[in-house]
């Protein structure tokens, strides 16, 4: 019955760790030291490197031998379970990362924001979905983007949808790497971001519903995750409050705690996941509705660590395993490429500053929200995972769309920092 | 090319996470509270409820949607990759507590009692052993224990070594809930402990490499393991001493400190792994030889939870689903399974006591240090399941193993605790 045991699985999976953390670490360094970038852009390229773009180029026999794609099972070839584990580990990692993210992001600014967040959040979908639909009618061609059964109004949903996504997460760690935490911009561009990947999410739940025929995925997915929100935002938040009483009673967050709180992410991931807007969502309201103070405080201490250093990079890696950059070799690709990188920067930078700007924030201020909100990093990764995993998007336009993320991604952190230098450099 | 997409894989993992985490936490919660047990051996007992033996029982639809064992592809059942995840993440949970447990085990106190943990843990090997090895007798007569082309003395040693086996994490659980920890008793048992576990590891890889026919598997184990823990514990060591310097300097464990860390446990697994000894005895291995300090305080702090909290419960349930107590059903297999226990309790208190006691400890700290080596826990999940995954025993002694392992670990507990009251009741 086996076609491979669950130790040798075990095996190639802590060598495939090893391998992972190694080269990101070192990735990591030369990115921090010499190119000003932060950990999480890094390991987005390690993860490609360790791909079939790199590693693969040089050394495919054991690029494949350690990141085996598929295997043989009596004659039939089908996945190989090791990309399965990769990919659950890291999803895992994800979870729990998102939910510390939750835990930092501050609702009650927020409210003060509503106005600006929702402005801000509307044409930081609008203007580059409205792009994205005008470039998939140039892709929509032949079948090198898009598989041949994906209608003309699919492919423009999916990569309108793909063209909104915000790298809420590395935001998340820009902002608070920066110290504007607290901020109204920060907490802005945070709202903003957040709600924008949320309606990128139903997106992509109507494009699913349609390519599978099955409109109550849509309804699922929207319906489900708006009363999930409300519920957890409601009831969800009058419960939670009892663990920071819980954890003050006990003077840490225990082995109790722990699990109550990991039971909890647990069944918001599959519930979200289940529903079709994935479990990242899930995992980021529930922490943003858990209460504030030595509960959040320590719990973020003692899980951090175990979570978005060991398993996040493994989502990098997953996803620069599907990504061949040796798709991009045809000038009509490379055109493409061009073409995809310019509206992406044009529809989310300008569309969100301008939308700042309307707001009341300082042409500054809104200039370094629009910034912030062009960078895609992981949440563009997951989206094009999805598109690629339900043969919604060829290889081809997985990879174009990953360097897209990439190239956003690398530009946010050194931009971000020069226009916050040139203003501080303004005598008062 | 898909048999299961991995986004329903992560779903489904998501959901049995949740389920796992809540049932753990509601069974530890009755046991420590009524039975006076620790949350390890509740979540053993709860894993065996989750699988074919209670919940397959009551619900036998619902029990194999949320665990399937198979799946069909092309008209081919093959183990369903949602085993494989669970096992492979239960593994990286419980590298991980080894790793801790082995920061928290005092080398230096060994050095001292090294005569008396050779003893102990000599005749904590011989008696036990040996009785496995006449049980296995009875046992090999037809296929209900041993699979038909298991030779007699592969069945013998396999046993011997199956009886030998230590609970060398909960003994150590024990020992630092006890405030043991620092004491020569305490110090003793766990040496005495972790040498018997690697010694019936090396048993398990000479079956291994017999049954499979090939010697280099029992050479690589053997050997392999002994240079590993001889290097690790010289170079590796004075390599370690800066993780402990970089991290007084940083004031606190860093990432990168922690990634580096992950990193060095990571590849000790994979190579322990690799040669037949198992990831477990590395990553204790390269725990007991990290340095003690900040370092070790800040990263167990640090890494526990997500760890022994959130990961480690997988191995329970993977375990519990293996195991299926109406194979006990018939009298003459009811009747092993006493003969296993008493010759199991017999062979592994009795023999560590006598061997305690003629290395100078009193009779009252010999009796206890029989009574902690004689639980199994863990450990001899560990060695169960590989025996099953390669088809060395049946379901049906890996049931009647996993039922002795249970009692034996939930004895050690009460008793200890009864024997250590007993003494203190006495004026002094």
């Amino acid at each position: 019955m086996y076609f491979v045991t669950d130790v040798a699985l075990a095996v190639r999976f802590f060598l495939q760790l090893a391998v992972i953390l190694l080269v990101c670490r070192a990735v990591g360094w030369v990115g921090r030291k010499y190119l000003g970038q932060t950990q999480v852009v890094m390991e987005m390229i390690a993860g490609v490197m360790l791909g079939p773009s790199l590693f693969g180029l040089l050394m495919p026999e054991a690029q494949t031998w350690l990141f085996p794609q598929t295997i043989q099972v009596n004659g039939t070839e089908v996945k190989h379970p090791s990309m399965s584990i990769l990919y659950v580990a890291s999803q895992l990692g994800l979870v729990l990362y998102m939910f510390l993210v939750g835990l930092e992001f501050d609702v009650s600014l927020l409210k003060e924001k509503a106005r600006g967040a929702v402005a801000v959040s509307l044409s930081g979908i609008l203007l580059p979905f409205t792009l994205g639909v005008l470039l998939s009618l140039l892709m929509h061609q032949d079948g090198t983007y898009f598989a041949p059964e994906v209608s003309l109004w699919e492919g423009a949903v999916f990569l309108g949808a793909a063209m909104c996504i915000t790298a809420f997460p590395m935001l998340a760690r820009i902002i608070s790497e920066r110290g504007l935490a607290g901020t109204t911009m920060g907490t802005l561009a945070l709202a903003a971001g957040a709600t924008d990947d949320a309606m990128a999410w139903a997106m992509l739940a109507v494009v699913l519903a349609s390519f599978r025929n099955e409109a109550v995925i849509a309804v699922w997915a929207i319906g489900g995750g708006l009363a999930f929100a409300l519920l957890m935002a409601t009831i969800g938040k009058r419960i939670f409050v009892r663990l920071e009483q819980w954890t003050q009673r006990e003077g840490d967050v225990t082995q109790t705690i722990a699990i109550t709180t990991f039971a909890i992410i647990s069944l918001a991931a599959w519930f979200t996941d289940a529903i079709g807007i994935y479990a990242v969502f899930g995992a980021f309201v529930t922490g943003a509705c858990m209460p504030r103070g030595k509960f959040s405080e320590r719990m973020r201490y003692r899980t951090e660590f175990a979570t978005s250093t060991l398993l996040l990079p493994l989502f990098f890696t997953y996803s620069g395993l599907n990504t061949r950059i040796q798709l991009i070799g045809t000038g009509e690709v490379l055109l493409m490429m061009g073409l995809v990188i310019a509206v992406a920067v044009i529809g989310k930078w300008v569309g969100c500053m301008l939308a700042a700007r309307v707001s009341g924030e300082t042409w500054h201020d809104a200039n370094r929200i629009g910034v912030l909100m062009n960078a895609r990093g992981l949440m563009e990764l997951i989206i094009l995972n999805i598109g690629l995993q339900f043969g919604v998007i060829t290889p081809t336009l997985y990879t174009v769309m990953v360097m897209m993320a990439i190239v956003t991604t690398v530009m946010a952190s050194p931009l971000f920092a020069w226009f916050s230098r040139d203003r501080s450099a303004v005598p008062a």
